[in-house]
Formats: structure tokens, sequence, C-alpha cells
């Protein structure tokens, strides 16, 4: 039986600031990547969020970023790969804080924005946070995009990997997803976003934006907790992956 | 055999600011309580700080602080016991990631600066510190003023606790340290200093600013490393101390 | 003619994190303190909200806080007066730079949070607030706790400033408000908060929690745009004035 | 008579942290860059430096950077013109704060480290820096890399421009620096790098790295405060200035 994981970034508050619905989310999604404190996520949020994550029974993931809060860390920086080790290793040292206290585990890592985008593509970044998750736990699975170095390099390293999939973005033939400054990046219709997902998982199969199929292997899809019908975009498509016989579970399981 | 833990705050740099002769001084002291990164310390100094410490046989602790990079750590916020607990669970786990991808194992926890003053006295906070280093790892030892509420709180939790005395300040009657506002809270004279740490040691005794004597436990001993003549200074404890057949030993061991 | 100032705090998002309906509540108030970057307000944020309130027509000022972005400003720090002096200086500064880009003037400053609050009693502090202010420009309006130290600071130094009153706060006999931790700290009826307000006006008097009368200056009301109803509480203040025959309008002009 | 500016990066510290011998270097250098908060200087380091400099009659300057305290604004970001634009003018202003309330004015804006260096290709970036800069202040000199598409911004905007040279870094033949990545980028003997401004300043010329002449105009030298031998190098190389018959002044006068 196909199965298909659903995670959403969370905790992505700081003090007084709120983003997301994460409460409702988390009746929905089967893993939580919980923001660290880089780009969002100050302890009492972390703390919060890990909570709950575990009490719903969400698997907890560390989401782990780029040091820019004003930028939301979805700014590419200038780093090396030494320094994204350390960064990588920092947050997820920190967020385990808050899962060893609450009695639960990490479950997973997946990189946020800018750092998620340059280690699909950059090697020697993505062996970076590669080798921080598995020095600090190899039991730990690493989220990336679909197809990308990031997953590459973590399975060269012996690591358990999801590949990540989007309902709302378009893929280009490279299997890379569209740059969102180009017009079409974006799938705003729910229908199409839907269909999309279900022929990734039941064929292993995506249309490029350029026209032919392309490969993708579909672990985990990504559900934007930030966008204003989440909630509801979350239930449709456990229907439509139910309808198909495909069990929405926790990858990292 | 009365033995003598030799402690000293490291990793206290940030990025291009450096602070203190962390290298020289880990030959000499036996636990080493590194910055996690609010007070200063980024994940580079972090890692290579506690990789040093490990090298070179010094015990590893995590020195959590009030967020305050521009203050140092050393300006008193109204913080929560709440906020305490969580901001000090994040900043061990941040720690922690570097001593376990290290092979190593943090040994200790001392709260730095304002943090330490405040959970010396404030009950409350002095058990959410507690109940965090509890909560991660229950084998962690606790450190703090000697005779303090945090060390009573640990006590009470059960937690191992070492009693943390100085060598360049004065005690007040009622144990705790004179104010560096007062004109005589500092010890500038080396001589002094180390006859204060003798007596502390073998008698269990420091004399008070007010006159009298009174009882201290010594379990570990603060080395200020920000200060010139710091090696310096730990060679001359330690000398003195072997004359006396006080041995210097990691106290978490 | 008795006239009332509508003071809001705004431009308090940061980044992608949004705080109140600042564009809405600008077509109701008449002074806006804008964020500086300390609790809240990047460098987008401020130039968005200051550009805004000029084209309203809205008298732009500064709302400096202590450095504490997850504290949102909210929690008292041990800083010294001189601190102070400098961190205002700051804020001000930076702030003036997009209301000169704009054209604009700076026409009040306005401490935020616990600074606020710190700088109604605290002389030493209030004296470098209004240092402060009166070194980078002696015509800007300083507004503070109607009778605190920080105006009387300020009118002692030849600044203009502007009273300001709570509507929805109790007063105390001594004329300070009622702290938050108190159970009726708060007036949460609309109407109640609206009879204060308009006696505080008209007669200069409000009822303290201890009941007895206490006179109030009031040149300048805080509306709280982070409150669900502020736009719609604005709005119902306005009309309460009018049918008074109080007339609204900026204080700073 | 030919004249040479020295300019000088400064109050580079951050709260406890210092950086560079700035009282020492302020008694050979004209033109003080002054960090802003950005990469370094917390405002009372600003306050303290901007005092300094006035003091000792040198040109006040901001130093504006990306915001980048752990990577002290050396990382190159992904910022749209508008950030740069924002971040600058929230940094000159908030620099301008210090130089108002200390009596002296803001002479000039050198941006730092990554900034620096991406306005010296990226015409969008320069256009936003001196777009910052005019809107503020147009009397203010614009310092960048001689030849650079920022210096070519400012002076297509009507800014007075400084062309800055550099002693210890060789030239490429398309008269940008050798990156620092590459071998021989730094001038490590200290003749060689005073031969070289002599030449600059004398003939307008420069030896390439690729072997020929290439045309550069000296208006600004720039002394790198955190080197060993700074103050030295500073004495050095205003003898051998004096020698030549070449006067060491403020540009921005």
């Amino acid at each position: 039986m196909k199965s298909l994981d659903l995670n959403c970034d969370m905790g992505e508050g700081l003090g007084a600031w709120k983003m997301g619905d994460d409460a409702a989310l988390l009746d929905h999604v089967t893993s939580a990547n919980i923001a660290c404190g880089f780009h969002a996520g100050d302890p009492g949020t972390i703390h919060r969020t890990v909570e709950l994550a575990l009490r719903k029974g969400v698997a907890v993931g560390a989401h782990p970023s780029l040091p820019d809060l004003q930028g939301f860390g979805r700014r590419r920086m200038s780093v090396s790969a030494e320094e994204v080790y350390d960064m990588v290793l920092y947050q997820i040292g920190a967020l385990a804080g808050f899962t060893t206290a609450c009695g639960g585990q990490m479950a997973h890592v997946k990189p946020h924005g800018a750092l998620y985008n340059m280690a699909a593509k950059d090697w020697a970044l993505a062996k970076a946070i590669v080798q921080a998750v598995k020095d600090f736990d190899s039991r730990i699975v690493l989220f990336g995009l679909a197809g990308s170095e990031l997953v590459r390099a973590g399975q060269q390293a012996g690591l358990r990997t999801a590949n990540e999939v989007f309902a709302d973005r378009t893929y280009q033939a490279d299997g890379s997803l569209t740059p969102r400054s180009q017009p079409d990046a974006i799938i705003h219709d729910a229908e199409t976003a839907i269909a999309q997902v279900r022929r990734m998982v039941r064929e292993g199969r995506v249309r490029s934006r350029q026209g032919g199929d392309i490969p993708v292997q579909a672990d985990t899809l990504c559900i934007h907790g930030d966008e204003p019908n989440a909630v509801q975009f979350a239930k449709r498509i456990r229907q439509a992956l139910d309808a198909d016989g495909v069990r929405v579970a926790t990858f990292s399981r």
C-alpha cells in the first residue's frame, strides 16, 4: 500500500508575533518541522509547539535556517560548509533539548527557506547538513527536495531520507521547482494542486512546466501553514489520498 | 584528600570578536563553562571551544544566559520562571549538540552573569533552571554560588551540585558576594586572593567583609578568563593548592 | 475649546510578522508612535509606516524601546542612564532617517513598554530620555504617562510634553496605572472606558481604584492598536469627543 | 598640490567586545567610518567613537552593513534594492543621531564589507545606496571602491564621491580588487604597499596583477584598523606622502 507523509513548518512565531494556526494544522499533518530560533521561534514558542505536536502524535523535526530574523531565512547568504555544519548542529541541538525534556524524540530535520534551496543544488552545503545530522543522531530522517543534492548526500552517508514534493508549485524539466520570481511558479487552483499530488504518489510522475513528464519520488508533501486555507487544503488532500487508497502516515516511524 | 575544581567561562567570543585566551586557560582549569549564544558564542566559536576542551580533557559545561548580546548577559531582566526554563533548555540543548557530535558529554551547567546572580537569590528562577537541567539530563552537575538558592534548589531536586567560590571577590556576612558597585568588592592583590581560596578549601571558612568568619563550601573555584593575568593566576592557585595537598580535579567526574 | 490627541503604536511588525491594522488605524488617530527596531520594526516596515502616516497627515513619532525582540520590549532590564540615553538617541536617529527621506519631520517621542514604565518612576532614566530627545532636536514633543517623572523631567528641561492617558486602564490613588498583574487593571467594557476618557478631558479628573477622584491632565489618549476592536473603539471615542465638543487634533502641531 | 584622505573603519566593537585601537588611529587618519549596529557597534560604542572622532577633528562617516553580527557583515546576502535602501537609511539615520547630539555633522558614508563589494559591481544596489544617502542629506560624500558602480551611481546622482584605494590589496586588470580567496590578494610587505599608494597618488596608476598598468583615482586610502601594525602603518604612509609633497587631508571638507 502506498503512503504519504504530510509535513508542515510550525512554531514560526517569535515572542508576541504569531504565524499560522499550528494547533489546527496538527490535526491534519503527520510531521511538524519546528523553527529553531534562527529565522523564527523563540524558546517559549518552540516549547509549546513541541509539546503540542507530541501530544497530538505528530512527528517532531527541526527546521534549521540561516541566521536571518528580518528576512525570515529566505535570503541566501554566502556561508561556508563549516558555518552551515555549525549552525545546523546548534539548531538541531536546541530543538532536541525540548523533545528530550518533553519525553519525545527528534524524528527528522528539514532545512528552511534559503538554506533548503541552497542545499538542493550545492553539494558541499548538502554534505555539511548531512554531516551535522549524522554526527548528532544517525537515526534522524533527512527531508529534502525530491531528487535534490541534499537527498543524494543523505543517502550516500547512510541516512534515511524523505523526498519532499509540493502540491502548489510547478516543476522544471530538471526536477527543480520553478523559481517564485517566474509567472507560473505557483499553482493557485486547489484542484490542479491536488491532482498533481495524486499523480506524483500513484505514478511517480509530474508534468514539467516545459511539457513532458518527469519522474519524482513523493515521500512527504509540504503543507504551507502560513496560507489562509491551509487547514482546508490539508483536509482535502487527505480525502483525495484516502479515495486513492493511499495511507497518510508519518514517514520517520 | 580534599579537592577543588577550577572552572572558567569560555567560548565568549562572537564571530570576529574574541575574548580571553581559551587555549592557554584550558591547560590549567578542570571545567569549562561554554557560552551558548545568548550573551556570547556563535555556533562556530562554540564548536571550536567544545572540541578544544574535550581534547584537553577538560569537562564541558553549558553557560546559559539571558538573551542580551549588547549587555553581555550582565543586565538583569524581568523574566518569568517559564521564560527562564525555556531559555536555559534551549541553550543547554544547543551546546549538547556539539558535545554529542564531538563524542563527548555535557558535564555541568553554570548560569551566566545576571541570570547567575538572580538565581542565587530568587527561588522560583532557581527552580526553573534546576528543572530545565533535570528534564534534559539528570546526571548533569549544577554549578551555583556557594550556599545560594540555586544550589539549594538543585539539591532538593536531587541534582548533583557544585558550590562555587571566588578568589577575587569579598563576601558579605550572609554569604553573598559584595556587589561590584561597592568599593571593596574586588580583591586586587593576588596573594590575598590565593590566601582566601586556601582557607576556604582547608577550613571551609571565609572572612566576611563585616569582620567575622562565615562557613563556605568550596567545590569549584571561578577563574576569570577575561582578566589579563588569568593564566598566571590559575598557575599560582594550582601551585598553592598542591602545596596544601589539595587535589585539583574535575568536580563532575 | 478643549482638544485631545489620539496616539497609537504602529509599525510593530518585523519582516514577515505583522501586528495591528496600521492602515485602518491611521484614519482615526492623530499621532503614530513608530517602532524603531529594538522591540519591533525592521527598516522596511518602518519605511512603509512612516510613509503611510505622513500621507494620511498623521504626526510621526519615534517609539524607542529596550533591546528585546523576544520580549517585545515589555521586560524590564537593569540599564544605566547612559545606556538609556544612547539607545534612545540611536532609535530616534534611525526613525528620523525615514521622516527626513520622506520629506516629513519627527514630531514626538514616546518610549515603549518597559522603558515607558521605568521612565515614569525613575528620575535618572527619565532625565536620560529627555536629554537624548533634547540633544537631537529640542522641538520634539515628549509623550509620557500623565503626571509621571518622564513628563516632569521633560518640562524641567524645557521640552514640550504631552500627558498621556488611558481609556482601558484603571488608575491608582497616586496617579499611576494599576499594574496588569492585578485583577481590575483593565477596563473591559467599552462604555466605561469611553466615560473615563470623557471625564478626564472635560473635568481633568479620574476615579481611582481606591475610590476617590484624582486630578489628571489628558493631552493624548493611547489607542491600543493590537486589540481586535481597535479601529471600532477609535471611531467611538471620536464620536463621543465630538458630542462633547472636544476637538481631536494632533498635539505636536 | 595633490592630497589624500586616510579613512579607517571604527567603532567596530559590540558591548564587551573591542576591536582595533580607535583612539590611537584617530591621531593619524582624516576620516572615520563608524559602524552603525548591523555588523558591529552598539549605541554606547557608537556614541563614544563619534565623540572621540569629533574631538580629534576627524570627519565622521556612517559605515552601514548587511544585518549580520555573527558574520561581521562579510557574508553576501541576496537582498533587494529596496531592502538595501531601507537598511542604509536606517543606519545613516542612527549614526546621525549621535553626530547631531554631539554638535557635529555626518560627513560621508562608506558601505561595509559584503555590501561594499556587492555595490561595487551591482548597479541596482549601488543606486539604492546612493538614493538613501541623497534622500537623507545630499551634501554627504559617498565613499566607494575607485572606479566602481557605486562611485559611478553617486556621480550620476550628483553626489560628491571619493574613490577609495587600498595599500595592501592587489588589483585586477579590470580595476577590481583581487578576491581574498586568491593567493596574491594581499600585499604583506609594507614597503610594497606604501610604494603602491605613492604611485596611485602621484601617477594615478597601479600595476595590475596581470602585469599592465591601469588608471586609478586615489581620493581616499583605506587603513585597516584591525591589523596589528595599523597605527605604525598609518604613520609611515603619512611620512611617505609628506616626503612626496602630498597633503593628507579630509576629503569631505
